[in-house]
């Protein structure tokens, strides 16, 4: 099998395997005062050292929550409540659906003012776009919220002129770095965000875990009250081997970020130009430079984009499948949906052509083999995807 | 090592533990379209079955969730918003503090108008205290919650009864059935609320995993926006082995109830009486009984609860613990915080009685010799507690 879809989720590393396996076997809610408790409760806080001494924040920084979405929606819908009387919420067009959908409740439920803020080609959020966005009435701005890289298309931001400009007008900046952590360099401190969702299963760690990391002086409103845990900004009985091994996941991915990412970008070059090769009609999505202004990334190295022309993703995807290449059409969250990608759409793609897309994202398992099987069945099953589309023009 | 604290979290059961270990090695995410991805989609199926048919649901009523905590407030806050316009929220006065926290937010943030029902000397919610609380203005009532059986005194409440008087006044019932699964006979179908708590770690699966068991036809607004999973109801990436580990440990524990529950009221009415013999003037706190009136149980069979005249419970469960006996002091949720217990004093008890109170819980691990680890023990750490207790009067 050739598994290109590890943006949706990658295999677990080994360490974080391991680490999550003997944690199994102990018992004790960290909530507990007698000796099992403070056992958990102290394996907890090294994962919680871990973690923030990986990602440049401190301890008392790391509320951990069940996944990406949950710090997603903690940050953009706690920030706004415990905000009162400011009304307007600016997320970037190419949030994931956790902070899109989140901000949009947020407009329905209680009135919120959501403001879309505009990308380019690239699906870049410029730092003078949020300027002039912020500028339209700066004391009425809850929070801000913009990715750290797309999901979809790779495409990186520039997370921390995105946050010097929130400062300036003194707005909370939420970045959900999921894609970000183990691929990029991610700095918490030296960014500025004043939040940043972090997910466990994309950097090898378990499911069922994430983390925001959430300044001392960013006040949030739980989503979920009760026993308390987590600076009273997120309750519920913590999942202490999943914290364990996602720190592990987090330390094993961070530590060897830039040996992994020099080959998932040199792999996903060599995809890149012989998927071109063999289908000259495909478009490459996303920014197709390799350095951004501040010496970084512009592009997450495991991510392609394309879109072929003629064809429908779904098929696209179902003809990979039935040859053991697994990919995705956009984000695993919202495939099964025959939308075009918000993201494409947001980009300026034309709506029709975006639903040709694949999305093929690399990771730490991914070979040579991987993106040579790719190759070799891309042509055939965009021809056969092309001759479909062209037989449902007929029929329509 | 005596471990008497499995109302706050109960080891794995091995075949958990095997569930969950052989599903780290498989990826896929639920939500691909790819073959990883449905397979994956099918365990989590096949889960969600497995927990129905153990808990007398449908495989469509079952919502997955991070764990009890955020169901409960899924429950509350969900069903609240989504009958907007009714303000009333009516819960007893010893939940779990995941509703009474949540219900208080909903007081304090969206102005509910928030009832807490009285209870008996034993914890008991009666139907009649129910009825003639929702008769105030049935017509304002968004939703009731009342647990099935209460974590820090066992006490069962009649949830069918409960759920019936709710039924009469269209209003929809919420319980929190952490506690009972595995414990009591719980079918959802028969017992009619509308909602149900379940939590993964209480019953022998891992942390991190839960459910909301939702009717249907129950409006709920979400917690957490996104990918749309459950029903639209709970969004974020499926924790598939979490899910997995969990449904084999429901099943377990419903199939292993009867000789399980009957094991732990012997070893627990053993521990009861020898503890009594040891300390006269303990107070056996909660149901003393052992049949409720539609024949089930009235108290947990794991649970003994006792106040210890005198002593600080704190110093009682350190001094346990120094001879390597775990307990609670209460619901480990809200351990570390010196208050009396909201559970004792909604059942009347005198606060300064209160704060020496200890709950011992048994579960699948449970011996004879814990028991009288225990009895050993008490009679010397009492005497001790008393002392530092008189000590401290003195110089107070």
């Amino acid at each position: 099998m050739t598994y290109l879809d590890h943006a949706a989720t990658t295999p677990m590393l080994p360490e974080a395997v391991t680490a999550l396996t003997n944690a199994l076997s102990t018992v004790g809610n960290a909530s507990s005062l007698h000796t099992s408790g403070r056992r958990a409760r102290r394996a907890v806080e090294e994962a919680r050292e871990s973690i923030a001494a990986s990602l440049g924040a401190r301890p008392s920084e790391v509320v951990f929550t069940s996944g990406g979405t949950e710090a997603d929606n903690l940050a953009v819908k706690g920030v706004h409540w415990a905000r009162k009387g400011r009304n307007r919420v600016l997320v970037s067009a190419i949030e994931h659906h956790a902070v899109l959908d989140a901000a949009d409740w947020l407009r329905e439920h209680a009135g919120a003012d959501v403001t879309f803020l505009e990308v380019d080609d690239f699906g870049r959020v410029h730092a003078d776009t949020l300027r002039a966005a912020i500028a339209e009435d700066p004391d009425a701005v809850s929070l801000v919220s913009v990715m750290w890289a797309n999901n979809e298309v790779g495409t990186v931001n520039p997370v921390r002129e995105l946050a010097e400009t929130c400062a300036e007008f003194g707005v909370p900046f939420h970045t959900d770095a999921v894609q970000a952590v183990g691929a990029l360099p991610v700095d918490f401190a030296a960014a500025g965000p004043n939040a940043m969702t972090v997910s466990g299963h994309k950097v090898g760690g378990p499911y069922g875990v994430g983390a925001l990391l959430l300044g001392r002086d960013v006040p949030c409103v739980p989503l979920a009250h009760g026993g308390g845990q987590e600076r009273e900004v997120r309750s519920g009985t913590l999942d202490v081997p999943a914290i364990i091994a996602m720190a592990e996941a987090v330390r094993v991915a961070v530590d060897e970020r830039e040996a992994r990412a020099r080959k998932l970008a040199d792999l996903r070059d060599d995809l890149v130009r012989r998927v071109r090769a063999a289908v000259p009609s495909a478009i490459y999505n996303g920014d197709p430079g390799h350095t951004a202004m501040d010496g970084g990334p512009s592009r997450l190295p495991g991510n392609a984009h394309f879109t072929f022309p003629g064809c429908e993703g779904d098929s696209l995807l179902m003809l990979l499948d039935a040859r053991g290449i697994e990919c995705s059409t956009g984000s695993a969250c919202t495939a099964g949906v025959a939308q075009p990608s918000h993201v494409l759409l947001g980009m300026g793609v034309d709506p029709k052509l975006a639903r040709g897309s694949l999305r093929f994202s690399l990771g730490h398992t991914s070979t040579r083999q991987d993106v040579d099987a790719l190759v070799a069945a891309i042509g055939p099953v965009v021809e056969r995807a092309q001759s479909a589309g062209l037989a449902g023009l007929r029929r329509g």
